[in-house]
Formats: C-alpha cells, sequence, structure tokens
C-alpha cells in the first residue's frame, strides 16, 4: 500500500484506485523508490520490535525499493532484559543497536533529508513509544523527538508516504492533527492494548480506526499507511502479511 | 523441505518424493509438529543473523509449527559494535540477547530434549561460529558447544530433521561425519565467503554441495536440510524465500 501511494506521489492525476490497478506492472516499470525505515533499537520491550522491522525489510525488498535506515543517535529511555521481562542497569545507544537489524548500514537521524526519500517507515515495539516519544510513559501527553518530529512533519508537508505499525501510528497521532490511524481492533481481546490506544488517538482530534491483523488503513489525505502487526496476538506469519499489506497493499483479511 | 521430512520422519515406508506429492495436504492433516530454534545472540557479528531467525520463525508459522526457542546461557565469545564494526569492551550472555529475538519466549539450551520435539533449526549469523562453535576462531579445528554437539546428536540419533542456515552449516560438519551440506555456490562472487568454508567442510570428510541462493539441499541419510542464506549477497527477500526452502520446500531458483 505503501508502495501503492508512491505511485500515487509520481503521478497525481491519477486516483489511488487506478494506482492499485496499475500495481502489478509498477515494479517493472519504475525507476527504484528510495524508502527510508527509522529504528528505534533492537528488541521489542526496549527497542524496535525485531520481527515487524525484518518484514518491513523483506517487504521493501521485494517491492524493489532502495532502503537507507536510520536512528536517532540517543540513550535508549532504558534497557530491558528481554529474558527475565525486567531492566536491567544497562545503558545502551538507540543508533548503536539499531545497527545491529541494519547490519551496520545506518545513519543518524539527524542526517536524514526528506528530499532524499520518497517515503519512510516507522515499525513498532516499545522503542517507538519509549526512545521515539514518550507514549510508553505520558501518552497523549508525550513528547516526541525533535528529528523524529521533523521527519514526519517534512515528508508530510512534501505529500510523501509515510508507513507506521503497531504503536507507532502514535507518533502520527500526535505530529498530524486529525490525522486517522488503526492500531488494530477496539474491544476485541485478541487486541489487548487497542481499546486504551485508540480511545487516547481520537482525544487527541485524530481518528482511530478498527482493521484486523491482516488489514492497513490508509489516510489517502494524508499519504499514512497503518498496520497493527504486534498489537494482535497473531502467529507472526499473520504479522509478516499484515505489515506486507502496509507496504505492498496486499490485503489478507484474516478475520481477525 | 523441513517440513517435509518431518512427514517423512512420521511415515518412515513413504519415500521422501511420495511424501513431497502429500506436502499440500500436511499441513491440515497432521497435528502441528513442534520445532526447537537454536539462537546464538541477537545480531549478525556477534550473535544469531536476525532476519534469518525472523524467516524461520515465519516459515514455521506458516506451516503450522509450533515453535520453542532455545539459547546456551553463556557469555558471548565478545560484543561488536554493530555502527563501528568493532568489538566493544561490554560483556553480553547469548541467552538473555537472543530473548530479544524470541520476545522473551526462550529457554536455557541445557533444557532441551529432543524426545519434546520434530525437528530442530539452527540460524546463522556470526555468532553460530562464535558463540556455538569456535569456528570463527578455529575454522576446522574448531570445538563446538556441548548442548549443541549433544542436541544434535540426538536429533541426528532420533531420525528427527535438522535444518541449518549460512554459517551453521559448520556445527553439522564438525558433529556428524560424512553429512552433506551447502553453504553457497564455490567460485561466484556473490558468495564471498562459500570457497574457503567449504574447503574446510570438505577437509572435514563431508561433502559440500553448492546451491544458490533460493535453494536448499536435503541430505536424506542424516535428514539435514541446509541453505545459504546471507552467504550470499543477495537482496533480503531472497534470502527470506532461501529460508522459506529450506523450512517449507519451495525451491525459488534466483540464477544467484
Amino acid at each position: 500500500m505503501l508502495l501503492s501511494l508512491l505511485q500515487h506521489s509520481s503521478r497525481s492525476l491519477l486516483t489511488l484506485r487506478t494506482v492499485q490497478t496499475l500495481n502489478k506492472s509498477f515494479y517493472s516499470s519504475q525507476m527504484a523508490k528510495r524508502v527510508a525505515v527509522v529504528l528505534a533499537g533492537c528488541g521489542v520491550y526496549d527497542g524496535s520490535e525485531i520481527h515487524e522491522a525484518s518484514a518491513v525489510l523483506v517487504h521493501l525488498s521485494r517491492g524493489g525499493a532502495t532502503v537507507q535506515m536510520f536512528a536517532p543517535n540517543v540513550d535508549q529511555m532504558h534497557v530491558v532484559n528481554h529474558l527475565k521481562g525486567e531492566p536491567s542497569e544497562e545503558k545502551r545507544n538507540v543508533l548503536v543497536e539499531s545497527a545491529r537489524l541494519a547490519r551496520g548500514n545506518i545513519q543518524d537521524l539527524s542526517k536524514l533529508s526528506a528530499k532524499d526519500h520518497d517515503a519512510i517507515v516507522f515499525p513498532g515495539g516499545f522503542g517507538a513509544a519509549k526512545n521515539l516519544c514518550t507514549w510508553a510513559v505520558q501518552g497523549k501527553d508525550c513528547s516526541v523527538n525533535d528529528e523524529v518530529k521533523a521527519a514526519l512533519q517534512a515528508f508530510h508537508s512534501e505529500g510523501k508516504p509515510i508507513g507506521l505499525c503497531c504503536i507507532s501510528p502514535v507518533l502520527a497521532a500526535k505530529v498530524l492533527p486529525g490525522c486517522e490511524v488503526t492500531v488494530g481492533i477496539e474491544k476485541d481481546s485478541k487486541y489487548p492494548d487497542t481499546a486504551g490506544t485508540a480511545d487516547a488517538i481520537n482525544q487527541l482530534g485524530c481518528k482511530h480506526v478498527s482493521k484486523g491483523v491482516g488489514e492497513s488503513h490508509v489516510d489517502e489525505k494524508n499519504k499514512l499507511v497503518t498496520t497493527c502487526a504486534f498489537m494482535c496476538d497473531a502467529p507472526i506469519h499473520e504479522i509478516f502479511d499484515g505489515i506486507g499489506s502496509m507496504v505492498q497493499g496486499n490485503n489478507t483479511i484474516t478475520g481477525r
């Protein structure tokens, strides 16, 4: 879907629906699209959710995009021992840990320029709510990292698509007033944290749209594409497919 | 392919070829297979290769397997700053860091019993050659972690399939004399480290079989399935598909 919107960006006279029908020929007929991916560490409880980030990269690669990864050069809010599920006394840097996901090929987020990229994607994980903003601690009253905020505003003002999954859509809800996002299905036990998060998003003046793990929501006005990923307690291949829906537009409605 | 061999294990009168033709009905007609996945940390340069591990989990999940992850409770050989590509002064524990990939749901490798599982998979990354054995330092003269060795011997002696990718096939080459594995295509610039590794495998009395990134090699006698993954300098979706070949038997020959 993100890549469909890219097509949309470069052919502004076409409607999104028309673009979707052209999507099959997109990969072979267009120049490679340049997509920035913003990471927040490496590990679900204090960084980027690993499998979401990996799925984003696989789907972008299959779609023929060239990817450059970025992360803020700041200390993590804290370090969680993922075996015990408890914070430890260590300090780790978000950029250095994100480099594990990027196999070393990553840059300081301060160097990101929207002009060099056609779209931007934010995988989820608690790191998005701890290191890219303070949502994990302050909810809707959180502050957003200055570089993250600047990136979202720049891509938005240039009309370039923004993809966000899991908890990352709260970044858009804070920075882009009135936008529409999904973080899953409200009042469904498979989505234990969706209702509270959706409520906070609505309180910010944005609109939460319930969508299942295999689907993504497109806010056409703001060129946002969101999917709930691990906000749903689903098997990992369904998370993978939902992220495929965000990136490539292959909605696989699983009934969840 | 690994899951095809599982079918083979449970119906020993069938040939592998026959089993492959039955594969389509496997997932719906059989009880969920229990697969152990052994991790070696979290990050390509000092632990498990993240995207290989994630791909293994996605393909196993899609195949309907239930997965339990394990890692040895030992210090990593060292910690590499993945941004700089240099060792740091830190110490990290293999089990604790592997828990990042497992979202906390992982056990000490000492608790693994082959009787509780139908197959075992070892993703790659330098961690397999640094923390599961000493191949990264000693090559074919390396020693293998006692628990890793015991696990390989137990699954092998029970005739249960063993999947290994990237550099992990060297574990089989050390522990299972005379086995056949692949770590890529020899004398092809897309596979810069394959020739040397293959040579060492052959010197151990095993047989290296050249296979492309989208393929896996099956050693039917030893029930080993191997694929080269990031031993090939390929786009990440081709790595993903190659691991799909190892797990599910969907060989996608890409010509690499």
